[in-house]
C-alpha cells in the first residue's frame, strides 16, 4: 500500500487520505477484510498527525468502509464487495475532490475477473504449446491479399464503403449459410443469421438481450472462462454442470436455468465430445422446461478423427438453441468475426442491439472473408491445417504417454490441445513460470474452474502453433520440470 | 393483425391464440390501448369458436395485459410498456407452448427505438443529400490498396494475426497520439488511449461502465439520436439541454446531472460550434458539482472555414471529459474504428469492459489505418475533401438563399450538412416520401427532437455526397415540392 499525500494542495490532508482510501477499497486493491496499518504507523508513514488518520479511520467506519476491532486495530468491512460496491457509496465521500473519483463511478470492475492469461510474445518461445494461436506461417497470405484486393475494387468498395447501420455483407451471409452451417447440419434462412465481432461479441450480444439480475445459466465446470465472466458481468445466478465422459452431466440444479452455456462438439478445455444420448437429454430437458440452449460450437472445423457429428442446433425442433460460430479461429482471431444463429425474432433484437453497441462488423472484412470462402480458400485452408494437426496431434499423443503418462485422456475430436491433470500436489501456474524461463509456453487450467484454487494442478497444452518437430524435445523438457518440482 | 392458427397443432388453439397475441403486445406490434377485434369478428377470421377467443381475452385480462371495457370490448392495457414489460410476464402465460416466447425474453427492445433511417440504396439516386456518408468515388483506392498490402506483409502479419486479446495495435495507438490528437490540442499518453469499433461502440462502452438506472445525463435536444438511444438502454434519466446560438445552454436542470454528452465543435444535428465562454462554463460546472463531460468531437477534421478551435479535452485540467474521436467518418464509415481519450483509470476499466464485448477491433484493420496515417495519406485525404467540401457548401449557401430562403442558418465551421427548419406546417416525413420519388434522398429531421411530432417541420441536406454539379438542380427541385405542399 503505497498512499502519499500532498501537503501543498488545496485539499485538505484528512480528505486526500479518505480519498485514497476510498479508492482503494473500491478498486479492490484492499480486499475485504485486510488489516489496515496501525494509525500510528500510516501516521508516521505519511508524517501526518495521528489524529489526522485517527479521524478518517473512524469517518470511513461510519461510512461502512471499514470495520473497528478491539486490540487489533481497523480491517476492511468484510461484507463490502468492491466490485458491486460502486453505486453504495455515499455522496458525501465525493465532496471536495479535486478529479472524479472514478473507482466510485465504475458500475462493474471486469478488470478484476479471472481469466487465461498467455504472454502477448508467445512467437519469441522455442516451444509454444500456447492454445487458441494459430501458427501464422500456415495461413494463405497470397490467397487473402487476393481476396482483399477484390474486395477493394472500386465496384465492390462502392457496396461495402458506406455504413451499413444494422445490415451484413449479403455475400458473407449467404456464404455462412450455404457453405459452413450446412456442414454442421444446419439450414438457416438470412434472417436467421447475425454476423458479429468474434464468437466472444455473439455471446455478449446474447447477455445483453437475455440474461440480467438473477437469470439462472448452467455453465460447464470446468468451462470456457470467457462465457462465464460475461454471464456474470450481466447479473446470472451461474449454476455448474460437472463432467463425465459424455460431457455436461445434467443435474437437478441444471433443471432449475433458464438458459445453458454448452460446448457438445468438443468441451472446452476437456475436449471431451457429448454422447448423442446426452444431446438428446438435453434438447429434451430444454423442451420440458422452456430452457435456452446456448451452443458454442467452437473449433467444430477441427474434427479431423472421428465421424462428423452435426451440431445440436441441428436437432432444433423447437428453436430453443442459440448457436454460435466462429470465423476468426478458422481464419486468424485478429479478424474478429464470427456469427450467431437462432430464431428469426431473436435475431431482429440482438441486430438492433448490435446497431447500439457497434453497429456492424467492419464491411471491408466481411467482404474479403466472404470472397476466401467463395473462392474455395477457406476449406482448402481447414484441410491443411487438419492435416498438420493430425500429425503434430499423434506425435504429442506419443510424446504424452511416454513422458507424462496418465495425465491426459484420449479424444475422439480431434482439436488442438491436450487437456492435462498433472499430479495433486502440482502448481501449474508456478510451473507456467518455470516454464516460461525454459522457453515453454503452457495454460495454467485453474481460471477454467469456478473453485481454481482447488484446481491447480490442470493445465492445457495446445499444438497448433509448436512446430511439429519440436513436439518431443518440449514435453520432454516439460516432464522434466514437473517431475522436479 | 395478421394471425393464422395451425388446427393440426398439437398445441390447442387456445394456446396458439393467447401466445400469438402476447407475442404482438409484447413486441410492439399491439401497442397500449390500442382495441382488439371483436370476439365475433376475430371467430369469423379465424374460423374457430367464438367461446374460444372469449376464453383466450378473459384469460389475458385476468393477466393483465387486456383490458375489458363494457360494449366497447377490449383493449391492449394502456399501462403495459413494450419495452420494459419482458419481465413482468407470470410463469403461467408461458406454459404448454411448444417454441419459447421470445418477446418474453427480451430483456430491453432496442428495435423500437426511433432513429434516423436513410434508403441503403441512396447511391442510385441522382441528387443524394444523404448524411454522413463520404462519396466513395473520392476515396484514395490506391494508397488504402498500398497500406493493406503492407499489413500483409509476413512480417507484419506476425504481429496482429494472433488475438491480441485486451491490446491495441501500438502503432495505430501512435499515429492517434502523435498525429491526430494534437490537432486537436490533445496529448494524451498510451494508456490513456482506447480503439473501439466506431465512435458509436466508444459511447456504449462508456454508457456501459459508468450509466445505470436512474444515472442523470444530459443531452442536447435536438441531438445525436443514437447517443440518447445508447444512454436510454442503460436506463439513464435523460435531461434536455436547449441550444441556441452558442451551442448547449446551460439549464438548472443541466446542473443536476452527473453525465452530459456534448458536441461542442460543431453541434449534431444543427451544426452550431459552442463559444469558448460556454466552452469554459460547462468545464467551471463541471468541477464545481463533480460531473463528467462526454465530448462526441465527430467530423472535427471539416472545419475548413473557422480558425480550429482546440477540443474541449483539450481545456480539461481535472480529467472531467471523456473525449470520442472516430477514424471510420474521415476513411469510410464501413471500417468501424474509432477511439476514446480519458483519464488511465477508466480507460484500463473500459478495456476490460472490451475484452468481453468484442475483444479488440480487427488487427489487420488497425495496422491498415496506421500505415495509412503515418505515411500521410489520411492529411492528403482530408485537405482534398475539405477543398470539395467547401465549394460543395459555398454553392448550396447560394442554392439555399435563393430557393429556400431563411431555412437555415449559416455555420462558422464548415462540416458536411445544412440543418434546415421548415414552414411550421411541413412534414419532412412525408416531404422525404415525396422527394425520393423525384431522385432526392433528404433526412427528416423529427428523430433528433426529444419530442418528435413537434418537431416534424425540421431536415438535414448532406453535401459529402451529392456531386457538386448536381446541387443546384437538387434544391430547386426539393423547393419546389415544398412550395407546392
Amino acid at each position: 500500500m503505497i498512499f502519499s499525500v500532498d501537503k501543498q494542495s488545496a485539499v485538505s490532508i484528512q480528505e486526500q487520505l479518505r480519498t485514497k482510501l476510498v479508492a482503494a477499497i473500491l478498486n479492490g486493491q484492499l480486499m475485504p477484510g485486510t488489516s489496515l496499518p496501525s494509525t500510528r504507523k500510516l501516521s508516521g508513514d505519511l508524517e501526518v498527525s495521528r489524529t489526522t488518520v485517527v479521524l478518517v479511520y473512524e469517518r470511513l467506519v461510519e461510512d461502512g468502509f471499514l470495520v473497528s476491532q478491539d486490540r487489533s486495530g481497523f480491517r476492511v468491512n468484510p461484507d463490502n464487495h468492491p466490485a458491486h460496491s460502486g453505486e453504495a457509496v455515499s455522496e458525501n465521500v465525493l465532496e471536495n475532490v479535486a478529479g472524479p473519483v472514478w473507482e466510485a463511478r465504475f458500475r462493474k470492475q471486469p478488470g478484476l475477473q479471472r481469466n487465461i492469461s498467455k504472454p502477448l510474445n508467445w512467437q519469441e518461445y522455442r516451444f509454444p504449446f500456447v492454445y487458441g494461436q494459430p501458427d501464422p506461417s500456415l495461413f494463405p497470405l497470397p490467397a487473402w491479399r487476393e481476396c482483399s484486393r477484390q474486395a477493394m475494387s472500386e465496384l465492390a468498395m462502392r457496396d461495402w464503403s458506406s455504413d451499413a447501420i444494422v445490415q451484413d455483407d449479403p455475400y458473407l451471409v449467404q456464404e455462412i449459410g450455404t457453405k459452413l452451417l450446412p456442414k454442421r447440419g444446419i439450414f438457416a434462412a438470412e434472417d436467421e443469421i447475425l454476423i458479429t465481432s468474434g464468437a466472444q461479441n455473439a455471446l455478449y450480444l446474447i447477455a445483453t438481450q437475455l440474461i440480467g439480475a438473477g437469470t439462472r445459466v448452467g455453465v460447464e465446470d470446468p468451462g470456457y472462462p470467457d462465457a462465464r465472466n460475461i454471464f456474470e458481468i450481466h447479473g446470472a445466478d451461474l449454476c455448474s454442470l460437472p463432467l463425465d465422459s459424455e460431457g455436461a452431466v445434467m443435474t437437478g440444479e441444471a433443471e432449475t436455468c433458464q438458459y445453458l452455456f454448452l460446448t457438445p462438439s468438443h468441451h472446452s478445455p476437456t475436449t471431451v465430445s457429448m454422447s448423442e444420448e446426452r444431446r438428446a437429454a438435453f434438447l429434451a430437458l430444454a423442451s420440458r422446461r422452456d430452457q435456452i440452449l446456448i451452443e458454442d460450437d467452437y473449433e467444430s472445423e477441427t474434427n479431423y478423427l472421428g465421424t462428423p457429428v452435426p451440431a445440436m442446433k441441428a436437432e432444433d425442433q423447437e428453436g430453443r438453441v442459440i448457436y454460435v460460430g466462429s470465423l476468426s479461429k478458422s481464419m486468424f482471431p485478429g479478424l474478429r468475426l464470427g456469427y450467431i444463429v437462432a430464431d428469426r425474432r431473436l435475431i431482429q433484437e440482438l441486430r438492433a442491439f448490435r446497431r447500439l453497441m457497434l453497429r456492424h462488423a467492419p464491411s471491408n472484412n466481411q467482404r474479403t472473408t466472404s470472397l476466401f470462402i467463395a473462392q474455395g480458400y477457406h476449406d482448402t485452408y481447414i484441410r491443411k491445417l487438419n492435416r498438420i494437426y493430425k500429425e503434430r496431434r499423434e506425435i504429442m499423443g506419443d510424446c504424452l504417454a511416454r513422458y507424462l503418462p496418465g495425465m491426459s485422456r484420449d479424444s475422439s475430436f480431434g482439436g488442438t490441445s491436450f487437456w492435462l491433470q498433472g499430479p495433486s500436489g502440482l502448481d501449474t501456474e508456478e510451473l507456467a513460470g518455470q516454464a516460461l524461463e525454459a522457453g515453454i509456453v503452457i495454460e495454467p487450467g485453474a481460471p477454467h474452474f469456478r473453485e481454481p484454487e482447488k484446481n491447480r494442478h490442470f493445465f492445457r497444452l495446445g499444438f497448433s502453433s509448436i512446430p511439429t518437430d519440436r513436439i518431443e524435445e518440449g514435453v520432454k523438457l516439460l516432464a522434466g520440470l514437473i517431475q522436479s518440482d
